[in-house]
């Protein structure tokens, strides 16, 4: 194995730890983690310097210009998917149209609904691209929709979605355009000027830091008339803003050991080579996984075309002997965690490709997966149904 | 100096970070640090036991019997106080009475009134205690007073609020009774059996962990008389328990790296003897601080009895040599980030006394002090006022 790969997940006494192939908390660099061996003050100077580091270069992985800004919100990716829709989505008179073709668009459309807000949904089912041409009618149709959330990368299947088709039918209709791109953010391509208003992304993706924060990058004129339009206080972004232009401070304590992992995790990004070569690296894990799990029987979910490189979809195969439970027991054994349960209605299985793993990972996990399949006396790898 | 507080704050080559002498984040131990260098799955088995040995862990430290649950929550510990706010205070024909004597007060109270939802207050300004009698005054007054919620080290002067007395007037008078221990808790004795609802405190603070979450422990009832009353989608603690108990699984990606870190945290809080141990560490500290600045001339802001452990608050010396940037840049200089700012409207600046710092570093933090005021000419140290 190469330096990048070796297996060094763990700290001292705990080497072993498991590849993370899941969507993330994601395996990160040794040198990442290693930046959290500082305890930062948060109102440090140094400190305030990472921050400011973070919030600009994330503006230029974006391709944003200067009308817009960057807002850290400390928690998960939710934190800021509700964070925003609480900040830009109509109260009343008016409506966010939510593209759904999986859990996290449902989820968005949840948020909406619990926070009073009106919602309506196109609703794809869980492995189906929505079309730029079912978005424009749906708009046509109901000229009370302001706003349009839609996902990049929808991890209930792996499915990358055409936002900047979207994105043109949207803008010529003169509304809002907000995009999810959590788990695709720094490895599929996003360029924010062809017309995204709002863009949310979190900290343990593709750039590949910990968990421990989100972040909204949105137009600035929409912030400022944001003032007041929260729900909540933690989660206003104006004035998460206002406090962080003022002084270059948080209102509330940030996860100053994930900021400091993050700043790292950025540097590493652009040494690899940037989007274009963190999407290549995943892209080649992708056709290494998926075409090995084809030579062995398997069968995708989706199609090559519609499949991003952020997580493959399997179908569980039909032979009696093949249990989940015990595929994933024994392949974390091996050393690798896949993601447990399903999420679409096809019976299957993902495997994540994203993350500090290369194809030396893929080749071995591949050769885990042979083991066990051996081990459980499964040969007959086609579909459950169909 | 000993080993626990040799100068080892940062990562290889950053070995000089500053000694953190604030309310938090706190400088932590090697080894807690050291905890963050695993990457965890979040659905990991592993992880699971570290959630759920630290969820058991804070019961155990709070005296809960079985009536309480322990819900943890992604962000800071004003995530944790809006999300109780937001779960357990009325929405109408019911008030919330906030015993407020500094900032944490202030903001429970603005968090209510952004939620909609009715509070009145008790302002003791920014350095008395409240007394029991005037909360038993002012429930007697208005019974639609049905909730209190008190702050047990307030950090904008450090004072330690009387929070036993005031259960006993807020019990036997049928309220509910919840409590803000953010910067006591694992120091300061707290036992939630006396009649404590709720309490909320965060990683950062006197466990001695890294910031990323916070938590709530709450009569078991409660949490399940609070479904469907949160504001908000993320901080709704009754489906962020159920997701938890249902699977140990986090509903959002939780902090794995900041969780593992508190998860050794504990350990080491346990090690040095629980909270006796703890708080009389830190009592050791505040001792040595106050004496020792004493002995120079300054003059504390609280008088002994009312001063906690946790942050020490001086006033600014009338001296016109002294200028409050430039002590703290010096002192940063030579390793010690004190707090930056002041909270009180007296004119004065604070030192916090928690964290992995011992006698030595307080030692080593007046001899500094010495040192810059010296430097910078200052001898009259008379506060400015009175």
């Amino acid at each position: 194995m190469d330096k990048m790969t070796q297996r060094f997940n763990g700290p001292p006494g705990q080497e072993d730890m498991p590849y993370l192939l899941t969507p993330g908390p994601l395996t990160t660099s040794r040198t990442v983690k290693a930046a959290m061996l500082a305890d930062w003050g948060s109102r440090d100077i140094g400190f305030r310097s990472i921050v400011a580091d973070i919030r600009n270069g994330l503006l230029g992985l974006a391709g944003c210009d200067d009308t817009y800004e960057c807002v850290i919100m400390q928690g998960s990716g939710t934190f800021a998917i509700e964070a925003a829709l609480g900040a830009f989505c109509p109260k009343a008179d008016a409506k966010t149209l939510v593209v759904a073709n999986g859990a996290y668009g449902d989820r968005a459309a949840s948020i909406l609904t619990r926070l009073g807000r009106p919602v309506v949904k196109i609703d794809k089912g869980d492995s189906a691209a929505p079309s730029a041409e079912e978005v424009a009618a749906t708009l046509d149709a109901d000229p009370a929709i302001s706003h349009v959330w839609v996902i990049h990368c929808e991890t209930t299947s792996g499915i990358v979605n055409p936002i900047e088709e979207i994105a043109r039918v949207v803008k010529t209709r003169g509304k809002i355009y907000m995009v999810d791109a959590m788990s695709s953010f720094g490895a599929v391509p996003l360029n924010m000027a062809v017309g995204m208003d709002v863009m949310v992304s979190s900290s343990n993706k593709c750039i590949e830091g910990v968990p421990g924060f989100s972040y909204v990058l949105v137009k600035r004129h929409m912030l400022l008339g944001s003032r007041g339009m929260s729900h909540s206080v933690v989660l206003d972004l104006y004035e998460q803003w206002k406090g962080l232009e003022a002084n270059g401070q948080f209102r509330f304590t940030p996860p100053t050991h994930a900021l400091a992992a993050f700043h790292q995790a950025m540097r590493e990004h652009a040494e690899e080579g940037g989007v274009a070569a963190r999407g290549a690296r995943y892209q080649r894990n992708a056709r290494i996984l998926i075409q090995g799990m084809r030579d062995m029987g398997f069968s995708t979910l989706l199609s090559d075309n519609e499949a991003g490189p952020i997580i493959q979809t399997f179908l569980t195969p039909r032979d009696p002997n093949f249990d989940f439970e015990q595929f994933y027991e024994d392949l974390r054994t091996r050393g690798f965690a896949i993601y447990p349960g399903k999420l679409t209605r096809r019976p299957s299985f993902r495997i994540g490709t994203i993350g500090k793993v290369d194809e030396t990972v893929m080749h071995a996990v591949l050769k885990a997966i042979q083991e066990v399949l051996t081990e459980m006396g499964v040969t007959d790898l086609r579909p459950l149904e169909g």
